[in-house]
């Protein structure tokens, strides 16, 4: 059985958005910050990946929303790696309220990359025996994110130099507020998003500009980034009217 | 003797940018989410100055940087409504490590807007006797930012969906990202800063255009925020090399 790593968070008003509930970016850093806490904790830190020429790479996010903490809330955010294959590791979270209620839930797909050659390189064994991860010859067949067919919206994000974090990639966050964003704020407060579906294709940097595209259909919202020609992030989300 | 309000902060990776150290806007976040809390735990909580129909409004920061925390350092974050006259609060802050270094300090300049006029309105004594606040006769002249004369860069900004908090407002943290975003790469990996004096002349608000201009002379830097033709914001920042 996977180990489980669980660490509290008090939900902040710069964490929320106009509608009172923590912003979906913002859920998922949480969360993030819940992985680096576990890797931490059992010695397999950034900087020893890194001292290996390696680094985790997210490629996919299934995440499930049954309610947004709240400002002020303080949440319980676990996570443990659940299973790893010769290539790819699965991580699950959780968020719960103080009450046990269960608020969120993602799986999360990480690959290795060998840093120098820029290629997917197999999982070593080191890196995820001290969490007691399962191995298994399996390679898990998640459902794919379906993008824009005729967006119905765009809109450009030029990439800041606030949006790139000391791991030196674009943070997290900022994806989630560019595919979001452009559904404009009639549709956002309006909607509550209950799943999201995320492919991460390739990397956008600093001073690039990210154009995000979308199309909806009734409760479902396609999307995706592109830098010029070159696709960067698919999106799915399933959404309920308030 | 003004009471003072303490609490810690731990800062984690999304908090800090690529040279590994807190952003700007996210230590100005802290700061003022300190503030809050000692409010709340006063009983002078945004609900009820809300309920009397007014509202808290910067007009002015003045920022000190001795040096920025980074990722994973737990800070201890204080401060104090220091005092009050007929129409402005003076409220102070200060962050201090773990061994009690002292890593920066904020003295800011509240006012207190009738919501339905849009208009300054004069200080409620039992909306700052709580924090045994000084009054005094005495306005203070606090040295203002300069504009640039001759804006040597410019950037424009669309204020997004996610930029407005669950105070609705624009986060404080999006005013020094597009006031510091401009500067570029090159220059916020090169330098430090030491000291920012910010004036918040009127709010911007979601779907408008943010144009930061910025001119560099030396180690210091002038900036502002428009919206069309109408001014936003000041700054004045003084740097050092790292």
């Amino acid at each position: 059985m996977a180990q489980e790593f669980s660490e509290q968070h008090r939900v902040v008003y710069y964490d929320t958005e106009v509608t009172g509930e923590m912003g979906i970016g913002k859920l998922v850093d949480m969360m993030m910050l819940a992985s680096e806490d576990h890797s931490d904790s059992v010695g397999v830190t950034t900087q020893k990946v890194l001292g290996l020429g390696l680094g985790w790479v997210i490629t996919q996010h299934l995440l499930e929303v049954k309610r947004l903490p709240k400002t002020n809330e303080v949440v319980t955010v676990s996570t443990k790696a659940a299973s790893y294959n010769p290539y790819f590791c699965y991580r699950d979270f959780w968020v719960e309220a103080a009450d046990g209620e269960m608020l969120a839930k993602m799986h999360t797909v990480f690959v290795l990359m060998n840093q120098a050659k820029r290629k997917i390189t197999r999982i070593l064994p080191e890196l995820v025996a001290p969490f007691e991860s399962e191995y298994t010859k399996k390679i898990e067949r998640n459902p794919l994110p379906m993008a824009p067919k005729q967006p119905t919206a765009s809109n450009d994000y030029g990439v800041r130099f606030m949006d790139i974090d000391s791991n030196h990639h674009v943070n997290n966050v900022h994806y989630f507020d560019w595919m979001l964003d452009v559904l404009g704020a009639d549709f956002l407060t309006s909607h509550r998003l209950k799943k999201m579906n995320i492919q991460y294709k390739q990397e956008v940097r600093y001073g690039q500009v990210a154009t995000s595209e979308v199309e909806i259909a009734d409760l479902t919202s396609y999307h995706q980034i592109k830098v010029g020609q070159d696709l960067s992030c698919v999106a799915q989300c399933e959404w309920e009217l308030r």
